[in-house]
């Protein structure tokens, strides 16, 4: 019995995904940078896999280009930014509960000289509205806002704050962390004034090691790795042919059925809060239905610390998450937590389940019997 | 027919490495962040990745990293040592003829405010030690060296430049980009003082999106992708398991049978050298033996653009490379050729035959039966 509750943290790979991979890796291998037919061939797949992409964010194949993954993406989004626009203004507004591969950069531009604001959240997780319009200014330069927050699901108000930014200063660049929304909802930088847009594979049931970047014509943005000028100076180095077809056809898997999968797993999200919500000692963070992601349910458990809850679950072959595990680091306690102000005991006692399209009500159901069997004995032995 | 002499460009993915690729997308598919078996399973992959590399390199696997591929590799050892050493002087040492994943870093730090000296080299392309020796200097703080020239085979001498670097200046940080050498020589980061040495895992057959860097402890080194602290905090981003294990994979085949692989190789290349050099109008840039890296022959045929014999000869199923092939630039004058202060009515008239284990002396055979029938065709109606 194996149990994967852990998709936010990263995801199978597919048989279509798979399938694309092996052919791009052992008989369309070439350099799409080789002027012969090996090399047109290759390059064929990287064209095609811009424009499916583009297809779904409805924009044009030439703003999207291909990165190592989300850490990557969200570096180039945010350093490349404040370097390609620092002439017209030193400020910096994001949020506390970024992923860390925005906030590390964001401190990083901090000992730089930049001025970065940190914005506060309600008790969901929502960035304030409030503290935005105090803080915007027209010398701010980047704001950076993520999608949906990868601990608890929180969906920010993206294309609102994407109006009213712009409607202060239109040169503001503005990027969006999409990487735990995108494959989930409707996305469409446009629509939101979304200059920036960062996105991983594997997340997504792609590849690991694959990402994207969308980046809106015009927007001014450094490259961050530098060589032979592929990806139209953006991104140099060998396009990963084989990463490159399987996020795309993971992204294409993802939205060619959207509407079926999150159904699905709104279906798991909803059932487990519900089966959650009345037992004691429970606090569930993640909101039901459309208020918060389909995927994501984050709940405190009073009396048990997380990662002891996690390994009881591994026992019973149910794989879960103590903080964001998208970090390497030994679980700190987690700051979106911290940011939305809960019950400082519930601090470490916070677990994540994450969801995709594979999962099912039965699995559901066999962790919330052995949940139902281990707590007592959890919270009787193990004493804080 | 299909003859594959392009793989300096890129090479294709053997069985073993496909294999567990498949492996770690489709079974092992954990985030090795994750405190779970599943995530367990998955570090277990990247910690047998970097012991089988340090063995190869005799050195300690917690001195190996990985990356998204040789430009990032390049970029991170000297954009990272260049930042991480700008307090002890501001002077950095390269060479005229490295892959534009070092000069192009190189140029931006130019403009960052350092100090560039570029060594010229001789006919053969042997960067010079006189000239080494006059730009030395107690305030160098990084040196860059490449082990084998991409584009006619050069075998640079890096040892004895790291051996006279480091008398003059202990704490010179010494990079070797040993991209075209890795899997075709024994090299041993620590006979040649080397700090810094960096490789592309879609050169030696593994996959394309990979790479490592090794860094000699107690290196001062920035990193330059930001986040969860992955890999020690030197390269964050969750680890490429599939990419990971597959470049320990490649590597590991490539260093069970070097010798006997390196045997057939320079059989190839020693055997097209003997085929092309007594042919009228044509100049073979590249070394016989040990003289020059196994695997590639640079040759110039006069009269004769590059590109026009690429595609004649890519009509006859035989795939080579019109200048150097990693760079997606329209074929400009190779910066390489122009060092080696080659004939100039050569200079776009020069294309590269790359070898691996698997091509055959007749594929050779066919090949250069090929250029015997095309070469006075070509001269007779394409004229310059």
């Amino acid at each position: 019995m194996e149990i994967y509750f852990d998709n936010c943290a990263t995801t199978v790979v597919t048989e279509a995904v798979k399938n694309v991979v092996i052919q791009t890796m052992t008989q369309d291998y070439g350099n799409p940078s080789s002027m012969h037919m090996k090399g047109v061939r290759a390059e064929k797949y990287v064209t095609e896999a811009k424009q499916n992409i583009a297809d779904i964010l409805k924009v044009d194949a030439r703003e999207i280009y291909f990165t190592s993954g989300g850490t990557e993406s969200n570096n180039m989004a945010i350093i490349g930014a404040a370097e390609a626009n620092k002439r017209k203004g030193n400020k910096i507004i994001t949020t506390k509960i970024e992923h860390a591969s925005v906030s590390a950069p964001m401190k990083y531009l901090e000992k730089q000289g930049f001025e970065v604001v940190f914005l506060p959240v309600d008790r969901y997780g929502v960035v304030s509205m409030e503290d935005l319009k105090k803080e915007m200014t027209e010398d701010t330069i980047l704001v950076s806002v993520m999608y949906v927050n990868n601990e608890v699901g929180t969906i920010e108000p993206v294309e609102e704050i994407g109006k009213y930014i712009k409607s202060v200063n239109p040169h503001v660049v503005y990027h969006v962390d999409a990487i735990q929304a995108f494959g989930k909802m409707k996305i469409y930088p446009r629509h939101g004034n979304i200059d920036l847009l960062t996105v991983s594979g594997h997340k997504i049931h792609g590849p690991k090691g694959t990402g994207f970047i969308y980046i809106r014509k015009n927007t001014k943005l450094n490259a961050i790795v530098l060589g032979g000028g592929q990806q139209n100076g953006m991104r140099s180095g060998t396009e990963n042919v084989p990463g490159i077809a399987g996020i795309a056809q993971a992204a294409k898997d993802c939205y060619d059925n959207l509407d079926e999968n999150v159904a699905i797993m709104t279906k798991l999200k909803d059932y487990l809060i519900d089966k959650l919500t009345p037992m004691e000692g429970v606090v569930v963070n993640s909101q039901k239905g459309k208020a918060g992601a389909p995927h994501i349910v984050s709940a405190g458990f009073r009396g048990v610390k997380s990662e002891v809850l996690l390994h009881a679950l591994e026992e019973k072959g149910i794989y879960i998450s103590a903080g964001s595990a998208c970090s390497s680091n030994k679980p700190a306690l987690s700051e979106t937590l911290k940011a939305m102000k809960i019950d400082k005991q519930l601090l470490d006692s916070t677990v994540r389940f994450s969801f995709c399209k594979f999962n099912t009500i039965e699995e559901i159901d066999y962790a919330v019997e052995q949940l139902n069997i281990l707590l007592p004995m959890l919270r009787k032995y193990v004493r804080r």
